[in-house]
């Protein structure tokens, strides 16, 4: 699979950055990721917007325009042969003389076969814990997962398929994925603040807004049991339903139908926007 | 300069990850770092320790003892000929699959050219300023410092040396160093939990208690302001003066008594233990 690394198309195997980035040394890298559907990116220019926003955030500069980094990502689609692709763009801190302080930042972009989450994941949903933490720079897609892939023997133990963070009762995001609730008087609510602004979540916001009311606002713990449906978004889990969350069961155990009604919208809205950007070309 | 690379030696410019390891893709690395006096390791025990602790932290496994890595240190300050060298030791989480889960480790351990403080640094001390954040997972010594690197410019601009993190009033840690205070009735004070256990800070605890009163407790920022002398442990800053916080000025503004007795201490010890080991071989 061809690689995209500062300015050169490499094969997979030379795609290694040296131990003195400060990637490897502080943590200090920022990426996005988004996935085709029969070829055509989805949602590709959304995800541009937020990895240049993320890099900013950093202090760091993409030396690519967007027609530029577009042009790349066609070229390595057309490299991998792939119709169902995830593309991830990475930027680095760079090689730092002093270990600290961010230099030229360093640009990989890969593209790999995308695993998407099924219309039989939607149907089984989602078990899921809660665990108190706050990810640091919320806004900005950085690299650092650290607590959650620390928290992944935890979920196997309690057979846990994801974990909701919350931090002084408010609940925010899943470590790779928005959370929205439906209430009992039937209002969709996603929280609002320090939290990573998904492309899923825009646009399941947007397809909901011509649905029923809708709510960007801080959720209690208490809130969030009591829902009558749950459900996260992503790039590669499109919508699941969140069907238990700890010990609790939400509404009767099943995908509800304000979920069911979104992730149909969704599915079409992807599928529509794929066929309509082939028949442009 | 030779690098260790999982089991071989290798040259720096073969020192290199490839992108799919998850230290690249979500930050997820341990390491340590120690340096030498007159070509011994000092405090080496020490840093292993806590090395092995970090990785059985993050639930990963170093595949070497101690006496293996202490055989390869030994080779590759060898290699280097420095007499005052760095040593870094890294485990990585490895080539994961799906970019998310913990695979084999990656060991790297690479030897450089150290710089530490000198008695200039010492006289002239630090302007530092305080900002509320609490490190995650903080006992590990982890390669996040996302928020460290982050606030780079934000100290440029205060003309400050470095900065003090505290939360919910109570004062924790420097990015790299410890922080100790000394209050009107001439007790040395350092806090105990949500801090990164440093070796420098473990040995002038064991200095300071043959000397004055010691105690590990929280701190808070009012009691920072107005302690008679505050100062930083770290590796290579060993002892350094904290002589303007924010805009408040400590003491009279210059290294005090106990600040110079612990450090004339520490540097003692340093040198013994340099001397005492070259004396062994």
């Amino acid at each position: 699979m061809a690689v995209y690394f500062n300015d050169q198309f490499v094969s997979n195997e030379e795609a290694k950055l040296h131990v003195a980035d400060l990637s490897l040394q502080r943590g200090y890298a920022v990426f996005d990721f988004f996935r085709t559907v029969n070829g055509v990116p989805l949602f590709m220019d959304d995800h541009l917007d937020r990895f240049y926003a993320s890099a900013a955030g950093l202090y760091m500069t993409i030396n690519k325009n967007r027609e530029e980094l577009k042009a790349i990502v066609q070229e390595l689609l057309q490299r991998s042969s792939l119709s169902e692709a995830g593309i991830r763009l990475m930027l680095t801190g760079g090689y730092s003389a002093d270990s600290y302080h961010s230099m030229t930042p360093n640009l990989i972009i890969t593209c790999n076969p995308a695993k998407t989450a099924t219309a039989d994941d939607f149907e089984k949903g989602y078990s899921v814990i809660t665990y108190e933490h706050q990810r640091q720079l919320p806004h900005i897609k950085s690299i650092n997962y650290l607590v959650a892939v620390w928290l992944q023997p935890l979920l196997k133990e309690k057979g846990a398929d994801d974990v909701l963070y919350h931090y002084n009762n408010i609940i925010t995001e899943f470590p790779r994925s928005n959370v929205f609730i439906v209430t009992a008087d039937n209002i969709l609510v996603t929280p609002a603040r320090n939290i990573l602004y998904g492309i899923t979540r825009k646009h399941v916001l947007s397809l909901a807004a011509g649905y029923l009311p809708v709510e960007e606002r801080d959720i209690t713990l208490p809130e969030l049991m009591n829902a009558t449906e749950v459900f996260l978004t992503s790039t590669t889990k499109k919508i699941i339903p969140v069907l238990h969350i700890d010990n609790n069961t939400i509404g009767n155990g099943k995908p509800g139908p304000v979920t069911r009604e979104l992730y149909r919208q969704l599915t079409t809205l992807q599928t529509n926007l794929a066929a309509n950007e082939q028949n442009c070309h």
